[in-house]
């Protein structure tokens, strides 16, 4: 286990601390070097929480301040192109939260910058290191269910996204910031890019919670060719309130195969008969996909230290940013969109 | 379907009008031609819903009113022998609920009179006769599980009984009233006959109830050793509360197999994350076993029509007696008790 | 029960006998005067399993040779017109079923005959007669979920449809002839009709089972935005081989629910360790849907008797059929399809 | 996190294995020192695996050759006596699987050798640690069931034991290797100490492998009557073959609860419409127990780092070796046997 590889945490919110769990409790190869957040509060929150006293509120002063190996970037969208581009610049190996970015433009820029420095890049699509959506691909790829005709993917996240990510400029909106795991998971099962999507979206909660961006919606469905011909859906609900939904079913030409499910813990209970049943749900993502976070963090440091690519790069995140535009672009002109509209024309909600 | 068979119901609540749901509305080939209870709320409360007119206080009265080919006795256990045995020696085919009798020696009378009249007799154990125990049951016959070692069946009832079942004198208690189908279908799936038990039994929740019956238990818990050196779990709670509960899992050489579910009604839903999801419970029996009782009796009218032995008769009554008799004595005498003490010795709990 | 209604079955082939099956043996006031089926073997097959000896090639025929009340048509849907109309106009209560035509033209042309004759008309949508779907239905107008806000409806179906099924012209294809169902659930659950759809639609099997329709497709996947503002995802897949697979899951503003599920008979079995847990799954649409087709045609001889116009009736089946259409035009013409054009234009696939 | 807690594996089997995962990735207070075992293969297998270079043939040699803080000890039964004696007579820390030992005797030796020595011990009952045991006794003791009144714990495992495990003289059989953790859990869930049990035993499957050792057996199924008047019921077999199946059912006076089922991972997959939909089973105990295992090791260094007593410790390793004693008397001599007849008699099955 020699040397630790030393990690610098930008963004010391949840996913920040999600990912330091893992580095501090779950990666005996990794250390936490240092933190970063403009806001104090989250800095001594999470600092105070993981016993890392290096805390900077820019990554530019943690540059300055320590020495490490790599980033782990959490903050919001809008911020991404520019710090994991400084990160890859200066030898960092990048381990980048989803959306990648806000543009196909900037998720170039970002693989420029790690292509040129060097340094490894990772898409923080955990799914796929999830176990039962590692065996459902291995399982799919072994032919179990035959060629895949037909996909769905959802994501309902329980609570109103943080502000900024309520204005599609500033984070392409639930297609992006709760669908991305969709846009990726569905292309990799699928095996197939997306062609074509179709979305519509509602907006059902935001006024009764004060949401008052003009662009806000909180139910998206999404439907999707593939260019191998499969067909796809896409269904995001944020807020549900409920809990936090996350699952998958494909129709193979032998058979149908489902991932994931929505009771949480094995405990079953009844009170009362005339109710029946009460499971618990999963609440939270980090529940949710408590193995999935700890082993693609493992799988990070472990590519740095054996110098191999991470099996989900940039062309990946790139892939989830193109379907979320494709799919904001469908809703805004009410007509199919083809994906190579987004990838060659750099449209954008704006 | 040319002539109808002529029932006449003996006994007009619960479980008389769950037969009479079956016959009326399920059986095309059989009516209802009377029916019989001492009671005169429980017979006009049922006469008035099935339609039936031809109504008495006893079965003498029915026998000496109205013509009719069959009795379907679903009246308290202690008046089982006298009512079987009448309806027997007057030529009527016999349907009679579980548990078939008090003692070894009232089994056999009901026994001997069906055959000296040369009627048919069926003994109410709809388990045998619900979709998934047949098809429970031809699965392991062909050997899909192998030789079952462990067999271990539970029915848990929502409420208390009525009066007279809390006393054991009048009908052996829970372990008869309610288990008299988990001794049965033990038996049926272990494909052997219990060889001895033992048994302990509690009672939580007679007293705040009001029950003040010296010998009442509400949980019992048996343990059985079968003859051909299977074992056997049966477990009753009466009065449980939570819903109408009936399970059976069953390992064998080769595997293990399980038969019924709790959750009733698939309607699943979540509307609170801290509470988790919520599955209907199956209520009650009729519910639970909605297609047991309809195919129980479309069989004993099929075995009239074509004169067949049906295929659950009054030997398999009498071994569901005498399990419960054996296992009450063990809990009286706390030691394990053989069936033969019981089939030859004809203890009684008096 | 008094006097019975005769029914004549028009249609004896797999849903007439379902339909047989439930007047001759769960709908004791009502019997079958008559069979009608252009096909001789299908005609003795039915009418020999049922008793029936009425037995007609022709609607014609029959009302010719024998006296009935109610007709229930289940031959393919290019003859639902004519048949239909023929019945209403001399009289007969006209159970139909699904799809209810093939043009708005036609099923208005069948409205108009049964209201001009004064007879019932009933659409065959079994699921609003699953316990199930009631209760989910009820619980929804309960106000449970809160307003919906998405739902999603699918129907797989084991086995490559009839000849003339694979061809839209005679048909409408799967969206009609298997998605019918979602069609009409969908908007009876969301309680509002669907305004635009867009579909997407894929053949992966047809060449291998030598299905050469020029339009055939075995994969559809629709995009529904309903007039109150709600989203909705209808898919199909037939031939889908695996098994009978239909449910449906709703996100309403306070929670979710699912109804239906995929696991039939309650039996489960393990005998592998490396393959894990085997539970049946619902191989037919008789199996899934056995109490819904009960009590449909319970409703419906209900009806008759109490001359209530039957809860589900032209007008619900008239939009399943505007729903297949604009689903068909979606992928015709790639674009979204707002149904006002299929009920103002009269569009067919022709 | 200052100074690690240095951990001396004693026993380098699969236990040992399974205790070296949590130490070396999810601990990161720990740090694993030496390997103990008596078998080179082993040692070398599991030393070399994790990384540690200190290896010993016994726990003498390690004590010599090295400085470390704590033992955990997953050596077969009958030698746990004199290592967890020896270790804490030297000061060492202990962590002790189950189960406990082979005497009431050898129990409170190892708890007077702990306690002179002022060392914590801590025995290996993981389920005290898996989230769905813990989430399941908090709503116990918070009163959601009521008081239990009745419990049923069972435990499958898949293979043969070691050839040792199957002579009762050197493990006290089934119910101690394989039951221990449901005599721990059945006593803690219900909480109660255990009165008196009854046990019935058969021997399915040893001819067929080849176990010849006179006093096997491969099923196993106790009633309990515990000292609150409280039921209970533990069913052991192995080898199931089928898979690894650890459930508890407990009834209370408010309701039922059920803890663990035997679906594995969330994987579902129909391909045959005759078989069905299918499952993974939890094939391993330390597949089903992950984080049960992770957690039960995070207390203990947790413990040693604050000098905080195991909240399972040596009086219950005891009540389950008692439990384990008292089932084999009950069996060998088929008669109820009390556990005071245990604690106070000293009877082994010698």
């Amino acid at each position: 286990m020699s040397v630790s590889i030393r990690v610098c945490l930008v963004g010391a919110g949840r996913a920040g601390k999600v990912h330091a769990n893992s580095l501090v409790y779950h990666v005996p190869a990794a250390s936490v070097a240092g933190i970063v957040d403009a806001y104090p509060e989250a800095l001594q929150d999470t600092g105070d929480q993981f016993g890392v006293d290096a805390r900077f509120d820019s990554l530019e002063a943690a540059l300055d301040g320590i020495e490490f190996d790599a980033v782990v970037i959490t903050t919001p969208t809008f911020t991404h192109r520019s710090l994991a581009v400084l990160a890859a610049e200066v030898g960092k190996h990048v381990f980048l939260e989803k959306p990648m970015a806000l543009t196909i433009a900037e998720c170039d820029e970002i693989m420029g910058a790690a292509q040129r420095s060097g340094v490894l890049l990772q898409i923080g699509f955990m799914r796929r290191f999830a176990p039962e959506f590692v065996a459902a691909f291995e399982r799919i790829q072994a032919g179990e269910i035959g060629r895949p005709m037909m996909i769905k993917s959802l994501s309902h996240g329980p609570g109103l996204p943080p502000p900024w990510a309520l204005d599609l400029k500033k984070s392409n909106g639930l297609l992006a910031e709760v669908n991305s795991h969709d846009w990726d998971c569905t292309r990799w099962l699928m095996g197939s890019n997306p062609q074509r999507v179709y979305a519509e979206v509602a907006n059902f909660k935001g006024e009764a919670r004060g949401v008052t961006t003009s662009n806000f919606y909180d139910n998206a469905l999404v439907n999707i060719r593939f260019e191998n011909g499969g067909l796809g859906s896409i269904s995001g609900v944020c807020p549900c309130d409920y809990g936090y939904d996350s699952r998958v079913e494909i129709v193979g030409e032998l058979g149908i195969m489902q991932i994931g499910e929505m009771q949480g813990q094995a405990v079953v209970v009844c009170t009362d008969r005339e109710q029946g049943l009460v499971t618990p749900i999963f609440r939270t993502w980090p529940e949710r996909f408590a193995w999935g976070y700890i082993r693609e963090m493992q799988h990070f440091i472990g590519c740095i230290q054996t110098d191999t690519p991470p099996s989900v790069g940039g062309e990946d995140g790139r892939w989830a940013v193109a379907g979320a535009l494709a799919g904001t672009r469908s809703f805004f002109e009410e007509r199919p969109v083809y994906l190579s509209e987004i990838l060659d024309e750099g449209w954008t909600p704006s």
